[in-house]
């Protein structure tokens, strides 16, 4: 167990943690947000990003400091937290973005992470290298090697108190990603950013990031702290935190804010675009679009960011909540509407169901069905399971409705929609307790068939009797030829064609 | 045409609009929330609805004012802006609200309209009958039928410059709420609230709300300014706009925060509850729960109190600017996640698509495929109505792929789930530049498949083939038999029954 990050609480693969920096004397609490600093330009003083907007932990690039000779003198002189006024923990980049646009940088792992140590950051990085997506493999495994070299060097460098990062590469091969994960989670480096994903991030490609980072957090340890490197747009930070990652970098708020940007939960506005501010921000709930665009270019510039940075860090304060209520995938659902491509990344989180259901907590507060999505969650896979477990006794009446009069069963298990059935004494329990809309999906009883037919295949000497109130067609099919199937009163309740038709037309009653 | 109320842009069956309130002097731009403001209780005051928030009109109860003593001197003598120091438009109730409750009033609709005309009301109400869901039918139409009276004798009062409110009621009967819908709009009255629907609301019965303001919408004209009454969470502002709403009223606001109740788009939270502020507004971005939770009962009701205004306000402006961006359905889509029971109320709102239709704008941004519900959406229909009028040609090539080189057909038309195909030519339009995830879903192909159907119905003597990418079974099985069906390459291609195993799963490559 790494000693400097412990998990408080977590929600699907998404966890509330502390990560000790040593060198800064704080603990910062995950997930959370670093605005980058260019110690060049400072939209937002550090002192007011720390006071006004909450922030612990900075980013700010190391290797920049390193080549502008009056930057690198004062650092060296004063120290990085007095050069830029910041009490909290910085985190320093090592040149490998630069490395990876231009091709070439003149230090080694050796030399930056001295230097980095030499003017205070808190949490280092050696020069990895970003592969980009869509390279060739033998690019992407050959410069995965350059990776786990730089590692190495940086495991011999004296760090003193300073972290140091291990970033995880590997391009869009997640099998690579898998194995870079597991290669740095054997380093003793301290943090783990899973690098390059910024050009998936750029063109939207949601469900490929998350392809990286669920194979990423196969690799590493459940206790390693993640940080998605690039990664600023509060539209996906719940997505993002879902899927395990930890630790956030923003310099979007900076840059957008500079070219008349203006960051929502659900994309990205220009300002040009907008009549009304759709944020409660102290920014926007002073003024109108009109009344911003009418401001000169820096004060314009300073007010989009600090919105900019108000909805990131309002996004990272809703998802802590959502971990500490139990309901990250209720907001993973309503984010996952922000865009198709969002969509995308949310069906593939799912797709990775097995890797959540480990993490994600037996109990939390209240399941909502609020998706044909919602019938793929951890917590439905984890009950199918469950009833494969489970002993249902001879002849076990299933049924939506309530205990018949007549003894004829041995057992008398309701049945909830996607879960399947379940016996009445776990009534109570989560996830069995879940809301669900009046109007059930296609989704949601096929998910509930296929319970079922996990319940009878471990009990196979056992007469199952399903009484249902008009599941449809493709519901039925999933039910194992073994059960008896009825149809509760009602005129929906036969199973035809109609029920079919369409998804959102189908209703329990 | 009601020349005081004038539509400015549309979205679905939501609208801006102006509302010219004639005594106050001021347009109202809506959607527009109206604080209820308790003429005993002031937790925000009026001033500060104005200056800080943007309210631009206000609601209070003439009958609280008519039956206390001091407040009804007050309010002759100095009228109802100075009593409240308001110059924004104040719309005033009756007392139907105290009449339902309590069973008695001592007002009639002559004399509650004359008192509200007194204080200088900009906008008064006649005595209605708020009808409960869930009576008698019997009980409902009598009910209506006085409300028709009051309606009548409203007419007869001389109300000078005041406009004057015309409650729509009918409990939970569609056809009475049409009907009464109908009768209002017959009026000389003004403005149009649906009224009653408070427990509805209270019980999370959105899915009826939304069949019970459809309902009225249809009795109404379209120019008719409704109001829906008692409507204060901001978690449905979108979907009852959406709906065609263009008043709400909140007392929520202030009421929720007397016992820490702390609203937010997607539900309520109580302070206790809370490690975080998941907002921005002004309030939570300066402090966290701890911090609210230690100040004193008077100062964090005031708070919370601006706290739930800020967030209601802001939705409201969202609202708008999605009504101006043309993405309504895609913020609603988004607030459908909240809970179970809005998602209930989408799926209903779907099942009014005609009504949707009639007034969804032809060209807006651009479409998102965001859910299986988004293939129910008006778009989508309106497509399929002009399928079956489109001339396809004798010999037509129906495919999700490229142009192909060989001649063998009049003409090759483009199809993109959900709405189906179409001449290459409208592929720059509205919908057709629709975006839509990578990975799409059953309801989608399906549509595709409806949106075929109509085509060959239209051009019986037409042969068509189709290529598709891996349709699902029950989208193939709404292919009419005519069509020729070619699976395109790759291993999907064959509609096998696993493309129908699970919804999410589907994938268009």
């Amino acid at each position: 167990m790494r000693d400097h990050f412990e998990l408080r609480d977590g929600d699907a693969a998404g966890r509330i943690g502390e990560l000790s920096i040593p060198r800064a004397g704080v603990t910062v609490e995950t997930p959370a947000l670093m605005p980058v600093i260019n110690p060049n330009i400072r939209t937002i003083t550090p002192a007011r990003l720390e006071s006004e907007f909450g922030a612990e932990i900075l980013i700010t690039n190391a290797y920049i400091i390193h080549r502008n000779e009056e930057l690198h003198a004062a650092a060296r002189d004063v120290g990085l937290h007095d050069l830029l006024e910041f009490d909290g923990a910085i985190v320093t980049d090592s040149g490998s973005f630069q490395l990876s646009e231009y091709g070439d940088i003149e230090v080694t792992t050796e030399e930056i992470l001295e230097f980095q140590r030499e003017i205070g950051s808190d949490v280092g990085t050696p020069v990895d290298i970003p592969t980009p997506p869509d390279v060739s493999r033998e690019q992407a495994e050959r410069e995965l090697a350059q990776t786990a070299t730089a590692l190495a060097d940086a495991e011999t460098v004296d760090t003193g108190e300073m972290l140091v990062n291990a970033p995880v590469q590997g391009s869009t091969y997640p099998d690579l990603r898998e194995a870079a994960g597991h290669q740095a989670d054997e380093t003793d480096l301290d943090v783990f950013p899973i690098g390059a994903v910024v050009p998936l991030m750029n063109s939207y490609r949601y469900a490929e990031m998350i392809d990286v980072v669920a194979a990423a957090k196969r690799g590493l340890g459940r206790d390693a702290p993640v940080h998605l490197f690039g990664a600023g747009h509060p539209m996906m930070f719940a997505l993002a935190v879902a899927a395990g990652c930890d630790l956030f970098d923003s310099a979007a708020y900076a840059i957008y804010a500079r070219d008349d940007r203006y960051l929502t939960v659900r994309g990205t506005e220009h300002l040009e675009d907008l009549d009304y501010f759709p944020c409660s921000c102290p920014v926007c709930s002073a003024r109108d679009p009109a009344g911003l665009r009418d401001c000169d270019g820096e004060k314009r510039e300073r007010l989009l960011a600090a919105h900019n940075l108000h909805v990131s860090f309002a996004e990272i304060r809703r998802v802590k909540q959502a971990i500490r209520s139990g309901n990250l995938l209720e907001l993973v659902e309503s984010r996952a509407r922000a865009h198709p491509a969002m969509l995308d990344g949310y069906r593939t989180l799912l797709d990775h169901v097995e890797q959540l259901e480990r993490e994600d907590p037996v109990s939390k507060g209240s399941f909502f069905h609020l998706s044909t999505e919602s019938a793929r969650r951890p917590e439905v896979r984890r009950h199918h399971e469950r009833l494969a477990r489970l002993d249902a006794g001879d002849r076990v009446l299933l049924t939506e409705g309530s205990k018949p009069s007549v003894d004829a069963y041995d057992a008398v298990w309701r049945i909830v929609p996607p879960f399947g059935p379940f016996p009445r004494a776990l009534s109570g329990t989560y996830p069995l307790t879940a809301e669900t809309p009046e109007r059930t999906d296609r989704a949601a009883y096929e998910a509930a068939a296929e319970g079922i037919a996990a319940l009878a295949a471990a009990n196979p000497d056992s007469s199952f009797v399903l009484t249902h109130d008009g599941w449809s067609k493709s519901a039925l099919a999933r039910v194992p030829d073994g059960v008896a199937v009825e149809a509760r009163g009602g005129c929906r309740g036969n199973g035809d064609d109609s029920a079919d038709a369409d998804d959102a037309h189908e209703s329990a009653e």
